[in-house]
């Protein structure tokens, strides 16, 4: 593989020392960039998915705009679902929407382990066509959902503040949920060595709902899954994992083979870094909505963020997705502050 | 104060030795009740707060079906903005509705510290008509939001994932912010101070949505007012804190006079119990979705999570309000399970 130029996340990654800590922000490929805005008028959400000169500008804008240290592939966890033979649509106003939600045992087997090259070939001709288009000068990072996140849309049929329904369906038919997370999973682990091979230097597991679960069906229903993508990938490209809630799994997490783990706002650095035993590089945790504080007050806040979590084995983020109404100056003064960090 | 006959619920807030804990269920009052269902279809959500008759005859309703050892007056969180000038309205569909939200400095200004006794007096003769019907077999409970959540409502305008307009007014005009937040405060403890004298024999402060925040912006704008609330509470009644996703500020927390604190079912009882030093009654925190699961397993889990919480210095409830959807013999497992355990 080529070297990259700036190295400081993959060096990160690997625990080395660095000069300063590097950074990017969960979701800067998109909604709060008004030149993604301007694709947005033009496509649908799908297209720009599935057109690798979208996908792959989508991916660079805020490179080109911030200098992070890092881009993230412009897609989404539902491309999954969606090769496995379930239909997603992206509603206007509701999001994320499956007309035929998955509720019973016979449902789940006409659920299918596709052939990912072909289903989702679109994607690594994405990564592709951006590789050629940030010419090695920073890492690229892939990304899937969970299997148990991805199970929690594909049962519920919409995002939902408790995913009762999924819920539900793991407590009521375990044998069906399992069959259906280990479909998921293998479609994921097939998913993302492609998506290695066509060129990402790392990639990331997004458990948004994991912190639903109590940590004893944590370790049922999302962490064994995840588990699973992180040995058959950990010799192939480095693994985050992030976990949005799932404070009460991190010291398990840091005795896995993942690289990294990503941490929420609702924790301490001192804390995480506690519950990890300092063995582990940790990425967050900045509260997306602190995002809106006066830029003065962002630079600060990074600068004691950074102090807290320490320079080495830690990449700056958010704890979560960027929000949509953020000023491009505060994201600005969120990225000056890592940079100007010493 | 007559002597409650059933005095276990108090025995544990007091941190005594019983030969069980005791159980109730938050929203044990409501929804997932047949009996309740009914007077729901002949009055509308505000009426059967403000109508004693009716207040009285939903808190009793799951003690008379399940024989719970406390029962919690049924109201409303909304009705302290309400009585505070703010309009709220309760949407089917939705849930509560505020059709002009607080936004500014000036609609800070224009909200009023009412005199509870006059703006309130329905829920006194509420407390009061249910003392009657209890006849002082069990203890009852009464409850307001915290005011950081009640903020939230009054600034979103309305339920929300992430809450991110309460967020930002908080984050951008803070003085403003600091000010509703202290006429909540204000308001609150009048008010609970006002269910004491009426009957109430504790109360508890719902922070729903102090999981939202950061540790340090916790602190600022949820914990010090709640505190407030418990300072001036706590010679009057036992106070019971409950903070959905605010495990990391549990061992602040069991530093303060609440006499118990609620915990959320992403917590351990082993680490709940070494966060706040083996020092406070907990009470919790079963998965209000494992309530879905058969009776049979739901009696095995209740007995485990008593023995890993230990049967004193706790009151066993669930995590969060029950869902609309448990059945009646499900319910009853839970409860049962509590009164066969030794």
């Amino acid at each position: 593989m080529t070297k990259i130029k700036n190295d400081l996340f993959l060096k990160a990654l690997k625990g080395e020392t660095v000069t300063r800590p590097p950074v990017w922000m969960m979701r800067q490929a998109g909604r709060f960039l008004p030149e993604f805005r301007a694709i947005r008028e033009k496509y649908d959400f799908f297209t720009r998915c599935r057109t690798p000169e979208l996908a792959s500008e989508i991916t660079v804008q805020p490179y080109r705009r911030f200098g992070m240290d890092a881009a993230i592939l412009f897609s989404d966890i539902l491309v999954i679902p969606q090769a496995m033979n379930i239909e997603v649509e992206m509603k206007a106003g509701i999001g994320p929407w499956l007309p035929k939600p998955i509720r019973s045992q016979k449902d789940v087997d006409e659920v299918i382990v596709p052939d990912v090259k072909v289903e989702l070939g679109y994607v690594m001709e994405a990564i592709k066509a951006t590789k050629e288009l940030l010419n090695n000068e920073i890492p690229l990072i892939g990304f899937a959902g969970s299997p148990w996140t991805i199970l929690c849309y594909c049962v519920q049929g919409q995002g939902s503040k408790t995913f009762d329904k999924a819920k539900e369906f793991c407590f009521t038919q375990p044998i069906a949920a399992h069959t259906l997370l280990q479909k998921i999973t293998d479609t994921t682990i097939a998913y993302l060595k492609e998506k290695v091979k066509a060129g990402v230097n790392a990639v990331q597991i997004f458990d948004s709902w994991g912190g639903m679960l109590s940590p004893v069906d944590y370790q049922e229903f999302s962490w064994k899954y995840i588990n699973q993508i992180i040995e058959a990938l950990k010799d192939e490209a480095p693994v985050i994992a992030f976990g949005k809630g799932c404070w009460f799994a991190l010291e398990e997490m840091s005795n896995s083979n993942a690289s990294a783990l990503g941490v929420d706002w609702t924790i301490t650095p001192k804390m995480a870094r506690k519950l990890t035993n300092n063995s582990i590089t940790l990425q967050g945790n900045f509260d997306p909505a602190r995002l809106l504080s006066p830029p003065s007050e962002i630079k600060k806040m990074v600068k004691i963020m950074i102090d807290e979590f320490g320079k080495d084995k830690y990449i700056v983020n958010l704890g979560h997705g960027i929000l949509p109404n953020i000023p491009l100056e505060n994201a600005k003064a969120f990225i000056d502050a890592v940079k100007e960090y010493n």
